[in-house]
């Protein structure tokens, strides 16, 4: 049986200890090959359920009383990520306002905490909306972004990092996961680098968490942000969390102000005192009803497990790698990922000038990709929900389309 | 036929023109008074089944095909809550992020727009979140809140306003209706006094979009902010709407640059360049359940229209007050709200030192007002939803506890 049968694909199926997880998400249509849950997430059965309940029960008939357990959602659905897919400790994470505003937050947090450093260093390839946050802030704040031109495959290097640091650097951040390459950065290492010239370190696990293991306190990682609509499957336009390391709470400050973040909320007291704990990087109202499809989403992970996640993501993603060197590589395309399994995420990249066109072709027959400019077909293979048959599929439609 | 018979109460409501809005939502337990939709708007049926729709076909389905039709749900969702409730233009409100957010968003905006200026007036009894985000960005940017000591019953009037202006004010901002007395402030005379010096007027119209008439073009008002999840029924926590004076956009800059706020959002260009329009105050991915939420619930508003939706407000609360005077005034209380109909909102209130202790009371037994410290009962008589009989009875079960 050749790795390029499609019957090797159903063996893989076969062996997959978490080939039943496929159960537990809404698939109406059997015949669409999803190979964009680095987007979207597909949608949790139980989330169905409870959206409704949350719907009927909690706010239709409840009403207000609700908010007695609604209050402290931020922190509850906070906890379940923080031990599910961020190594990270009870009471370090809230869930609440979108990634872009969450960044802003700590970004700001992390310069106040550094008066007299002006520095923040990212790089050019990082996520539009991280790149547009610091470029604000620098503006506004009088501070400068030292680019890193990073390699584009292999994304932000500890050796490339080193000559960028000195005593002007007040923080240092980049996504763990790159959403275009999949690149996964050694968060570790770079980490304690930015700590070697008193920076502090802010991640984004946007791509990361739920799909690699992690864990942001054996890294000594002091900030991390990241969404829950990809491999956390909390829905289009889901809140993002938030983590800061317990030993920084109380020390840094964010800028947004707000009733969520007041010591004792309902007393309504003449001057904001944030609270002494995780919910002072809170602000305004939470969207309930998008935190209970997160709690969903996330309970899913935490049921396979990181680790069973994590292998199948390495699986899969080895997978399109065999098949694409076998079938694409000599028709033009490059891989824009490394082939290192621990220097990458659970998406890859296929890149080639026509990119655009051959991902529109894909969606025409029922093979959902993602395209990203300039040239890469972005393949997201969400451990619980995609089949190697799947890869499979897109992989020889993409052959074919391509040829 | 006296008019504290419930006789009374049951023959306006037979002459009610909106009472048939009440079977528009979801209303399982009918013997539950509830009057605090200025805290937390009823459900429509509406919602329910297209919450269903969204999460079934559009995200389950669809997945991150949708996007198509998402992408622009913040300003069409902006526009219906512009013609049905602001009497703004189309292109001048967005929904996305949270009230305070926005509100932080708006006042930075502000601020930087009058570089030369470095006071923000606002009144000691505006909403905790509007007060502590001013103190925030006073306390960042080196600007001086002058705080209006307003009367605790008539809030902020144009006359105790006037003295506190002068040519070093960037930006005058107080909430339309005022969250615990119910006052209405005059917003088109206040605002044309904040521009006689050259100041911005930013207005909180948590509490009175969606119960009174409001028209943002005629009383020339800047910018403005306000919540969904009251009269506007978007359910809890949902995201919070933003308006910019078209005249202003492009001139005015916010400061959490993201990338729904980018020009050409899905190039990914390498430098953030605003969008030139409304979008422009965007940041990240908003929440799609929650902008489909607020859709239906805007709908119903539209539907009925404001003045119909107003008019009975006026008369809700009228009644409201007329059976204070007869059964609760001897009592000890205090009413806490302005008698006169053009200078409040649709929720009144009523004091006396023990309220906390008579809410909870009102709880036990089935009438759900709100509590807001020190000592006020507050009753929000949304009027889709709210029957004179509901008014009438949770007064009458307020006498009795408070006898």
């Amino acid at each position: 049986m050749a790795l390029t049968d499609r019957s090797h694909a159903e063996a893989l199926d076969a062996l997959d200890p978490l080939s039943a997880y496929r159960t537990r998400f809404v698939i109406d249509d059997p015949d669409l090959i999803y190979l964009d849950s680095n987007s979207l997430g597909r949608l949790p059965v139980a989330t169905e359920a409870r959206l409704a309940r949350t719907v009927r029960q909690e706010w239709g008939d409840a009403l207000v009383r609700s908010w007695d357990q609604w209050l402290d959602l931020p922190r509850r659905v906070g906890d379940r990520i923080a031990r599910t897919v961020l190594g990270a400790e009870p009471g370090e994470v809230v869930v609440a306002d979108s990634t872009t505003v969450n960044f802003y937050k700590l970004v700001i947090a992390a310069l106040d905490a550094r008066p007299d450093r002006r520095v923040i260093i990212t790089d050019v390839d990082n996520f539009p909306t991280d790149r547009y946050v610091l470029e604000g802030v620098a503006a506004a704040r009088g501070a400068t972004v030292r680019w890193l031109e990073a390699d584009v495959v292999a994304g932000p290097q500890l050796v490339d990092v080193v000559p960028l640091l000195g005593d002007d650097v007040a923080l240092v951040t980049f996504s763990h996961v790159a959403y275009r390459s999949g690149a996964r950065a050694d968060m570790a290492a770079i980490t304690a680098a930015a700590h070697e010239v008193g920076a502090l370190a802010l991640w984004d696990l946007s791509h990361s968490a739920g799909s690699v293991p992690v864990s942001l306190g054996q890294s000594n990682v002091d900030l991390a942000i990241g969404c829950t609509y990809k491999y956390l499957n909390g829905g289009p336009g889901s809140p993002a969390w938030l983590f800061v390391r317990r030993s920084l709470q109380g020390g840094l400050e964010q800028p947004i102000w707000g009733w969520f973040g007041q010591r004792d909320q309902f007393t309504m007291g003449p001057a904001y005192q944030a609270e002494g704990d995780i919910r002072a990087f809170l602000s305004g109202t939470p969207s309930v009803l998008a935190l209970a499809a997160i709690d969903e989403g996330v309970a899913l992970v935490e049921e396979a497990g990181i680790t069973a996640v994590a292998e199948k993501g390495r699986a899969l993603t080895d997978y399109a790698i065999a098949l694409y060197d076998t079938w694409l590589a000599d028709l033009g395309f490059l891989l824009g990922t490394p082939r290192d399994p621990e220097r990458r995420g659970a998406h890859i990249s296929i890149r080639r000038a026509d990119a655009d066109v051959l991902c529109t072709a894909l969606i025409g027959v029922g093979v959902v990709p993602d395209f990203r400019r300039p040239d890469a077909i972005r393949l997201g293979l969400a451990p619980l929900t995609t089949r190697f048959v799947d890869v499979w599929q897109g992989l020889a439609t993409l052959r074919e389309l391509a040829k």
